[in-house]
């Protein structure tokens, strides 16, 4: 095999420039290779040559040439060296917006890092996932789902294009739904989403601003999206106490932002996630007054209200809303089914509108099938049938995991006792690497959902779901973890 | 009722402002509310003394306070006048990213107020669609629909999250499809989207940058959407001839350009909508030789691609492309049903990985049920069999309208001859009023799509469908055009 010799590159970095060196390498190199200067098949001098020419750090180079492999721009050949396998596509992400470069907080890539390692391991066969936020596939009703899909199979006679807002009978069947939560919002102020997901997409891109502030508790869901943060919004949190979040706290900060119209308030008020919080009902209606006077709008995610295992339902903060502040989320994907991708927004008629004119120029609207399939789950009765069921399952597992807490954790860990939902939030004593703790129980076979993914600021904690797993599952998982801990402890 | 005295006003508009007066006037409200200066229940001066303290026209107030109405800021009484009946929400309205305003070109927003009226009227009854790009719902295949429910009733145990490029099975089944079109691209380099318009708000926030060029024929499809330019970039408009796009009149455009990186071309190559125009292989090849000369990506539409009614099927550019630079969009929505929601993306691996992570922050992936019901559709075989049974009949459709159309239009229009698809791009000759045209229609029931929505700039031209109604419905409203079209002619 002839031995092409390397391109000859008499280009320097600049020091002194705010682009860091080695994307000022990764720019050179793109930029040659766009103006066609170095062609496909084009050798790059060895890594310890370019150092030399650049005059900086091997590890600057083997993190620029990183880059460009990852772009597929370059490909390092055993025995050839380095080479241009570029095509014209990969020329064009290097200056293409980096979602993760719009925030600001140098903590999100090390979250998001961490997210995919969760996302990529979930996939792996035989690990057992301890902080999932998924229900256990085996509650999937099966039975039900025969049932729906006859229907399904009977009544979809066509499945053309929808109106914007969504299947009207959808929004009909949710309509009624809600009222059983003391929310009555008519088809018309419902709004059906490719699942939550897609709705605080829509939230971001029509209703707020870059630069605008999102309010919300910490720890949050909200941390491990990059929804806001990607739109250039700043997250900020506001601790809680076992009553909710402490939104006292936010007063100063109001007071002191130029632009009031910009902030709103993010809360998971009932089943809180990471936490398993319940808002109390005394603390809601502070909020919602504390709201209304400093006319902070409020996005309250629902997606855990169903799943309150007492027949004490908390009242959302959408049925004490009289002046339309308040945007509901809900959501089929925590309590049946995420691959139904679907989820909903009550608000205001104005908003919902605007809003599915954009949806519509998004993707023209969520799936037919799975909305027709929604609808009828529900307005056949099934879907409450199931919840009362399912919520029976929850407690149980509940249960079992907090009395399988009390005998292994209990002296180097503290925990909350969640009324619904999915978590608990677990906090170890002491100083502990949780990012050693996360490998450690990879390597035994369990997936954690560490706290920090969730939280502003480092934290002991881990979120545990009893949602994903049975019971002698968690058992087993969880004793095994906490002999990581313990060992890791010592 | 006690009267309440309409508020005192002593601000006026900047005339030599470059923000336009009406727009001042709306700003100038939601600030009084926002400020909480003006509380609920306010009441505005009448429309009259607006205009004389504005010192404008009253036609400038009219559109203010109607742009206030539409954001539910202000309401018009009967007897009370104007009042303030804002909430919190709609006060962010107003300032938030209004999409048409990313539009540098003033034709859009009549454009947009045409498509708002179509997508309205498409779903009043009675109305006939003459230019809808959507098939015919009786050609529904509800047979093969049962079969498909059928296997989704046993097969489907759960409806979890899917990895992020979609069902693996589905991709299997679209790698299998696509080599009956000399496309060999392997699951890895599929990404499976909600519909094709998800595909291009992608490769819009991923590839692509604020300002980048998108060459297409003109007319496009791509002109009726606000994809791109609502992303900020522009759509710039290439002749077409009976063989396709005329691409060497960009030669002088991508020479002109700085930075060259930053544009693409979308084509829709087969079945070209609103055309029909199928690309001859000739250009095919010259087109692609262009493109990889002169690094320009291609985005080749394929939606159309599988309605070639001929055994000589074109070759897609995908299947001439050699170094990556063409990516190809599929959809399952003009041929099967829109309702499911299910396009793809084939690309380089690098790419599809980017565009799917970036999915999964947006809506967590497409429907579980449309994928798992487009696959089974797929790998059962029986989308081959529809598809030949479909083709056969839009070809009669086809042939049936062309011979209307010879029977009643020679006289004062001409079109082309489709060889798939679903259009007829018809021109009449002489001057017409085509806003004009569209509402005598529209009194008739006929539902047109003025060529104006596609082209970029003003033309004579309608895109006709024969895919959506019955040969007896379109020669029954292509009848009644006729003499409309007649009439406003004399």
């Amino acid at each position: 095999m002839k031995r092409i010799p390397p391109i000859q590159i008499e280009w320097k970095p600049d020091k002194n420039s705010v682009t860091p060196v080695y994307q000022q390498i990764v720019q050179f190199v793109c930029e040659k290779v766009a103006k066609g200067e170095w062609p496909i098949g084009t050798r790059l001098p060895s890594q310890r040559t370019l150092a030399a020419l650049f005059e900086v750090n091997r590890s600057t180079v083997v993190t620029a040439l990183e880059e460009l492999t990852s772009y597929g721009i370059i490909e390092g050949c055993h025995g050839a060296g380095t080479q241009i396998i570029s095509n014209t596509w990969a020329l064009l992400l290097p200056p293409s917006p980096d979602w993760s470069n719009y925030v600001t907080s140098g903590f999100f890539r090390a979250n998001n890092s961490i997210i995919q390692a969760i996302n990529h391991l979930e996939f792996v066969p035989g690990m057992m996932r301890l902080g999932t936020g998924e229900l256990d596939p085996r509650l999937f009703p099966e039975k039900m789902w025969k049932r729906v899909c006859e229907s399904l199979s009977q009544n979809t006679t066509s499945l053309g294009y929808l109106e914007p807002l969504g299947l009207p009978e959808l929004r009909e069947a949710i309509s009624h739904h809600m009222e059983t939560f003391g929310i009555y919002a008519p088809p018309s102020c419902i709004l059906i989403t490719s699942g939550s997901l897609q709705a605080l997409q829509l939230i971001s891109v029509c209703l707020l601003k870059r630069g605008s502030t999102i309010y919300t508790e910490a720890p949050t869901y909200l941390k491990s999206l990059q929804v806001f943060q990607s739109a250039g919004m700043n997250l900020s949190g506001i601790p809680m106490d076992d009553k909710g979040i402490q939104f006292r706290n936010l007063q100063h900060s109001l007071k002191n932002e130029t632009q009031q119209n910009s902030s709103i308030l993010y809360t998971i008020p009932t089943n809180h996630n990471p936490t398993g919080i319940t808002m109390s009902e005394a603390r809601r209606k502070e909020l919602m007054n504390f709201c209304t006077t400093n006319r902070l709008p409020i996005i309250e995610d629902g997606a855990y209200q169903e799943l309150c295992y007492d027949a004490n339902q908390p009242t959302p903060l959408k049925a004490m809303d009289e002046t339309g502040m308040v945007i509901y989320l809900g959501s089929a994907s925590k309590s049946l089914a995420p691959g139904l991708r679907i989820g909903w927004i009550i608000a205001a008629e104005s908003i919902v509108q605007r809003l599915g004119d954009v949806k519509m120029q998004m993707d023209y609207g969520a799936s037919s099938i799975s909305q027709w399939a929604f609808a009828e789950f529900l307005s056949s009765g099934m879907y409450q049938h199931y919840l009362t069921n399912l919520k029976t399952e929850l407690k149980h597992r509940r249960d079992h995991a907090l009395s399988v807490l009390s005998r292994y954790y209990k002296d180097f860990a503290y925990w909350n006792l969640p009324n619904g939902g999915f978590y608990i939030w677990l906090t170890i004593k002491g100083n502990i690497n949780m990012e050693l703790l996360f490998e450690n129980a990879v390597k035994n076979k369990i997936l954690l959902n560490p706290g920090a993914v969730y939280d502003f600021k480092h934290n002991n904690s881990l979120r545990l779901s009893y949602a994903y797993t049975s019971c002698e599952e968690f058992e087993h998982a969880a004793i095994t973890l906490a002999e990581i801990i313990r060992e890791q402890l010592e």
